[in-house]
C-alpha cells in the first residue's frame, strides 16, 4: 500500500511528500458531474455506490495519496432531527433553526450503524475498491461549525444567532454542543470501525471567533472529540479554517495533524507549533491559476518548509474551486510528487 | 476640543481611552433610517447636508470621540469610469467588471475637487457643525480592496477573478492598481485639504491573500499611498481586516495607527508590533450582545492590553451590525470611558 499519507500523519519518514486535495471529489471534475447529474446532492451522499464512485475518481484521475469519503458534514445533523435541504445557489438550509431549549431538547443522538448506514456502506465499498492502493479518510464537521449551521439555519456571514446563544444563553449553547459532540464521536468512531483509516475534523467557521471565545466555546468540544477518537487508533486531522491566531490552542486538541490555511506560512506554523504535530496544507486554491513555473516555485517553497515539520501532507489551504481546470489539479499532484523526490533513486 | 482620539493616534498621553465605532453612522440607528429612507444609498452619499446629518448622529447620540464622514469606499471608483449600483440584498455591483487591458485603459484618475465635490462639501459642513467638538475622520478603501470590487464586479467569496489577474496578467494588475492608488492619493489629500483630521484606509478583503501575495500585490500600493499622505500632516489609520498574519508587514505601510480585528488579541499585536505604532480595535461586534457584566469584563481587558501600546483607540474589530440595539452601542461608549478613567480626578 501507498502509506506515505498515514506515515506523514504520524511523523514517520516518507520517501516523498504525500498529497490529497480538499474537495478532490467534486465539481471541478467532469466525471463528477456525470454521476452527480443523476441525483440531488443529498441523494448522492446517501447512495453508497455512487458516493464511492465519485470518491474514487480523484484517486484514478489525479493520483493523490489518499481518498476521502464523499459526503457532507451536515448529513448526521439531519439524523439528529433537523430537516436539511440543499438549495441551488444558496447551499444548506435547516428550515427550523435550533435557537431555544425546546428545539435543543428535541434533538437526538443517532446511532450511526442504524441511521447513517449509507455513510458506513460507502466506506466499506471504498475500502474494497481501493484494495489498499491508498488510505481512506473519513470526516465530520467540528462541533462549533456544525452548531453554527443548526443555529443560523444555514450559512452566515456574521454568525449573529450563534454568538447570541453563546453570549446570552451559554447553558443552552453548551447543551447543544454536548449533543452535537456526542453525535460526532459516535459517527467518527463508526467510520473508523467501518474502515476509515484517518479522520478529518472540519472546523470551517471557527475563524469567526475571538481567541478567548474559541477557548471557551469551541476548543473544549474538539478536545473531547479527539480524546474519544484515540481508541480507534487512526490518525486525526483537525482543520481550524482561518484560524491563524488559534493554532497553538488548536494543537491542544490532541490531533495528530493540524490543517493550516494559506494565510499562515508553514514556516510560521512550524515555529509556533514545534515538532510534536504534523501539518497539512496550504497552497491558496486559486494559486492553481499560476503559470507552471511560478506554481512550481510556490509548491517547492511549501514542500521545503514542510520538511521542517514533524510530518507534512501537501494540500490546498481550502477546498479546490469548481472553476479549476482539471489539468491544473493533475499538475499540482505531479509537481508535489516530483519536487519532493518521488521516483528519485 | 476633545482631542483624545488624535493624541492616541500620535501616541501622546490621554486622560482616557478614546472610542469611535466602525459604521457608527449606520443602520442600527433609527435616526439614520429617518434620513436614509428619503434617498437611495448612493444619493445619500452624494447629498452633503444629509450625509453630514447622519455623520453627526453618533456623535450626539453615543458620545464617541471622533466623527467619520458618511460615504462609501466605492464612490471614487464610479468617477474613475466604472458605473456603480447598490442593489438591495446584494450590495455594490459594477455592471462592467474591469478584466482586460481595454477596460483598465478606459479608467481615468478623477480630480476630486471637480468630480467628488459632494464628499468634500460633506467634510466642510461637518467641520462647521462639529465646531471642534471632536475630530473628523475621512476615509477610502485600500487599493487592493478597491481593485477586487472592480475586477469581480462586486463582492466575492473566493476572489477568483482578482487572483486570476494577479497570477496570469500581473502587468495589467499592476497598471490597474497604480491607477487606483493615484486616484486614492488625490482623493484622500483632497479630504485632508477639505478638513478631515485623520484618514482611515479600509483594506476590507486583504485577508484573502497569502502573506507572499500580500507583500507582492497589495502592500506596495498601501506604502505608496501612506507615503503620499505624510505631507497632509494628518494621522493615517490602516485597517487590514482579517490580516492576523499580515500585521508586521502592514506596519511597514508607515501608517500611524493599525486597525486590528477581533481575531488578534491586543496583547499579541503589541508583542508583535512594538512601541512605534498605535493600535485601534478590537471588540467582536457581536460581543455587544453580552450581558453588561461580561461586556464590561471584556472591555476592561481590551483597555488594559491597549495601555501597553504606544496609543490605543477603542473600536469594534469590524463594523457594527445593523441588528445591534442602540442601547448596547451607548453602553459600550460609556463603559470604555468609565473603565479607562474618564471623569476620574
Amino acid at each position: 500500500m501507498n502509506d506515505t499519507f498515514l506515515k506523514a500523519c504520524r511523523g514517520e519518514a516518507v520517501p516523498y511528500t504525500p498529497i490529497w486535495i480538499m474537495r478532490q471529489a467534486g465539481r471541478y471534475l467532469p466525471e463528477y458531474h456525470t454521476v452527480r447529474d443523476k441525483f440531488t446532492f443529498l441523494e448522492l451522499c446517501k447512495t453508497p455506490e455512487a458516493a464511492a464512485e465519485v470518491s474514487m475518481q480523484p484517486v484514478d484521475i489525479l493520483g493523490v495519496d489518499a481518498a476521502i469519503l464523499f459526503s457532507d458534514i451536515l448529513v448526521p445533523m439531519e439524523k439528529m432531527g433537523a430537516p436539511l435541504d440543499f438549495l441551488e445557489n444558496r447551499g444548506p438550509v435547516f428550515a427550523h433553526p435550533i435557537r431555544d431549549a425546546a428545539a435543543v431538547d428535541r434533538l437526538v443522538v443517532p446511532d450511526p450503524e442504524l441511521e447513517l448506514t449509507y455513510v458506513l456502506d460507502t466506506i466499506r465499498i471504498l475500502r474494497r475498491e481501493l484494495a489498499d492502493k491508498v488510505p481512506l479518510i473519513g470526516f465530520s464537521g467540528a462541533p462549533f461549525t456544525l452548531a453554527t449551521y443548526l443555529i443560523e439555519g444555514g450559512g452566515s456571514r456574521t454568525f449573529w444567532h450563534t454568538k447570541q446563544m453563546m453570549y446570552q444563553a451559554p447553558e443552552l449553547y453548551r447543551k447543544l454542543l454536548e449533543k452535537i459532540t456526542a453525535c460526532t464521536i459516535n459517527y467518527l468512531q463508526a467510520q473508523a470501525a467501518a474502515g476509515a483509516q484517518a479522520l478529518q475534523i472540519f472546523d470551517s467557521w471557527v475563524g469567526v471567533l475571538a481567541p478567548d471565545d474559541y477557548a471557551e466555546f469551541a476548543l473544549p468540544y474538539v478536545q473531547w472529540l479527539v480524546r474519544a477518537l484515540k481508541e480507534t487508533g487512526v490518525p486525526v486531522i483537525y482543520f481550524a479554517n482561518n484560524g491563524a491566531t488559534l493554532l497553538e490552542m488548536a494543537k491542544t486538541s490532541g490531533a495528530d495533524v493540524l490543517g493550516v490555511d494559506w494565510r499562515v506560512s508553514i514556516d510560521d506554523a512550524v515555529a509556533r507549533l514545534g515538532q510534536d504535530v504534523s501539518l497539512q496544507g496550504n497552497l491558496d486554491p486559486v494559486a492553481l491559476l499560476l503559470p507552471e513555473d511560478r506554481l512550481a516555485t510556490r509548491v517547492e517553497r511549501i514542500i521545503a518548509q514542510g520538511r521542517k515539520a514533524r510530518g507534512h501532507i501537501f494540500n490546498l489551504g481550502h477546498g479546490i474551486q469548481p472553476e479549476t481546470p482539471v489539468e491544473k489539479a493533475k499538475l499540482l499532484v505531479q509537481l508535489v510528487h516530483e519536487l519532493s523526490g518521488k521516483g528519485r533513486a
